[in-house]
């Protein structure tokens, strides 16, 4: 019963060269290791190319350089990775959501929701919220009171947005993500914690993804903002004021503290940290499990891991840790002991 | 539509001593940057003085050594970020919720709702729960049997506590919160791992507040506690047994392991970590992303951070960092035969 | 009003050996310290031997090493933790759930909910989805289409299973986890990511418990698998495509990269981090805040913890690890002119 596709057919809709027969017809995309033969498989790095001699796949999509690596039927492309995701996407449509309010959601007085939008079971939209076309408010979400959400909007199951939020077109938020909490704001007085009132909104562009149980605080006066294209993993802590450039990418795990600003294009590996009122310039990547504490002025790379090793021999090295500053100081008088021992020679 | 306050009646109301015109009406609080006319904005930091030759703002609040920094009407104070955090709460008062049940919640037998509570829509009140006045229990909230919430409570979506807790007055829990889930107590027997079950409780003083995800473990056996006035951000994770002392605040992505005791007025950065079974005693500062494996007895700041570098200095530095034992060896061996060549010399 | 266990019938029944008078009677168990007189207590390390001096409880369990500790009744076992387990779990049976689905609850077309499995208020079950024989769906849960769970689950409040996925027997997911979420999969395609779909399922052994909002993703193409037994405390992310082996225990704030598998009965610490791709062996301990960069071939204890110390000591040690490799070659130059000298001797 699934919907099958000719390479041809393929080849037409996302472009690319096909060789071999274009007939070929394919229903589901695997990898080469899984693949059967009514299913199309893909090599995106030429380093796997000995994989393709075993792979039952009924075709591959393959990049330039390997365009002759099998006689599998096969499409060329410059960038095979996207055009795996391309054929993906195509093979395996979203289901379509039926519009309308469920009758156990329940809709705010002045919400204005989309006749083609689509809101779930027990789902709870604020009053005067906003819902675009085709968006999908999935089952027990909660949209705050004169949020705004654009069209095409999927959001799973259990995610909130507090109240006055501002979000583009095509947002994908997974369940459990919150959205416009109150940023961690507190001023110590007498002993005494007094709580500043979160003020600013979060304002989200088009074409965002937002993982599972992230949260995202709302502005502490001005907005916390998350522009066009920007990734975001599951439980990303993104801060009071924050700002996150367009098409950057963030793994799992991620706390970015209040008023930092990243820049475009940029990507951040899992569990990393990104301390407060700093600015990261366009297309920086930061390693996994790296906190950066200053601001970051130039493109490129940065890291920060301690290496693992076993634990007796991490606990060996790592107490000369504490004397670092100590060992310095010895190497400099043997360096000073060893130019007199020169000189008298 | 805004309600306006003149800067006397401010004054009037939170202290402070006015200079300039007193009658400048102010609706809102804004930052130097971005106030306009009717705003009010506030200078913390005499680093950033000269913003004030810039701004839009009709007054500001200044600490006592800015009091003469600017000519616009200004309110002095000896705290000016505590009182920016109460005129802030002056202008930006919470929205009123209703009181009473919406219909589609769901309440247990024996609960004892208070009749200034409001309980909204889709959430979920246990048997014999206790809800107090003014407290506000948001959609979706699930509340477990027996918990006792004290007043003031605001519970924003989706919080969930579990059963037999105990929650003082003002709490303020945001989205997707956790209170009273199982501790991780599990225990190796052939080969399985059995279940401990989790019978103590989560015990929360007045005054807390509690960050959207964050997660707080019932006790094993005794209770976990969290005293008066701590202020806990986002996706925390608190284990079984732990207790907070009054007035610590602790920044997000921070884990805290089982029957550690945490001291009063502490603060915690970032992603940082406790070991289990330590106690850390008050007035103790721990940096962001900093594993506390001991325990500290004495007030201060602590720190293990590594520093990021460009990766491949970081690369060409951290592959020593394996060989630190061997560095040190081999300087000791060098300091014994520089000793030896001055004694020949 | 609760039941008590004669320390004979308790024997009877989880085995053990009963020194002293058999017929006293516990209701409850308890910490030494904090034990009464109805309460049993228990001794896992002979460490803290000299509390049993103290304690008010009317019996306790004792390994054999202790077995003569004390003159109070008690329970003498080869493992007296996990018999601690067994008599917790004894005296604190979980409340029973009333069978049925709760008038709230929203139950999709052809979904198969056992006779004897309890679907509580507001929870949704979607199309398609099976829910096994004696198993707790909470409050405000959403079961996702065609997703099928085993015997004698317990799902505490919220917790989300997307679509397809496949869960045995005997499950414990607490408050606001998420299972089934979309696998962090990207492409960059002429600046603006692509999104690959992710259409895998995650497959859940027996025996398995999922602790407060921990997400775990579905296979990108494969599937994501938990085996048997596997115990997963709160706040841990699994990407797309992990595998975790049977019995392996991972506490808070884990995050584990795609396609990573780890072997069985591994013990993971608390905010440690494992990259994707990698392959971790059998019987692996990895430290708390230890992150994992390679694959790991053998069994046993790795660590890679940077040790805090006072912050103004920290400072002036860990400015040399941007210099360490400098530091390494001024050693290696030190070394060659000391071998000069003490040839020129």
């Amino acid at each position: 019963m699934d919907t099958s596709y000719r390479l041809a057919d393929i080849a037409a809709r996302l472009g690319g060269r096909v060789l071999g027969d274009g007939e070929v017809r394919v229903t589901q995309i695997a990898t080469l290791e899984n693949a059967q033969s009514n299913h199309i498989s893909f090599l995106t790095n030429s380093k796997y190319r000995a994989q393709l001699a075993h792979t039952s796949a009924g075709a591959v999509i393959l990049g330039e350089a390997d365009a002759d690596a099998t006689g599998l039927p096969r499409i060329i492309s410059d960038n095979p990775y996207a055009y795996f995701a391309r054929v993906s996407a195509l093979l395996n449509p979203l289901p379509e959501a039926r519009p309308g309010v469920h009758p156990s959601a329940v809709i705010g007085a002045g919400a204005q929701i989309d006749a083609t939008a689509s809101i779930a079971a027990t789902a709870v939209v604020g009053e005067g919220a906003v819902i675009g076309a085709h968006s999908v408010i999935g089952e027990g979400c909660c949209i705050g009171a004169h949020t705004v959400i654009g069209s095409h909007a999927r959001l799973y199951p259990r995610v909130v947005i507090y109240h006055d939020c501002i979000i583009g077109d095509n947002l994908i938020a997974h369940a459990g993500a919150v959205i416009g909490s109150d940023g961690f704001g507190i001023a110590m007085d007498e002993g005494h914690w007094i709580k500043i009132p979160q003020i600013g909104r979060v304002v989200i562009g088009n074409d965002v993804e937002i993982g599972a149980n992230t949260t995202i605080d709302r502005g502490a006066l001005d907005d916390t903002v998350i522009e066009d294209g920007v990734k975001l993993d599951n439980q990303i802590q993104v801060a009071h004021n924050v700002r996150i450039g367009a098409h950057t990418a963030i793994a799992g795990c991620v706390g970015i503290a209040g008023s930092t600003t990243i820049g475009r294009y940029c990507r951040v590996g899992g569990s990393a940290g990104i301390l407060g009122h700093l600015h990261i310039a366009d297309h920086v990547e930061i390693a996994a499990f790296t906190l950066i504490g200053k601001s970051i002025r130039e493109a490129g790379s940065y890291a920060a891991i301690f290496p693992f090793s076993k634990t007796e021999d991490w606990r060996k090295n790592a107490v000369h840790l504490r004397h670092l500053d100590d060992l310095v100081k010895r190497i400099k008088i043997m360096e000073q002991e060893i130019e007199s021992l020169k000189r008298k020679d």
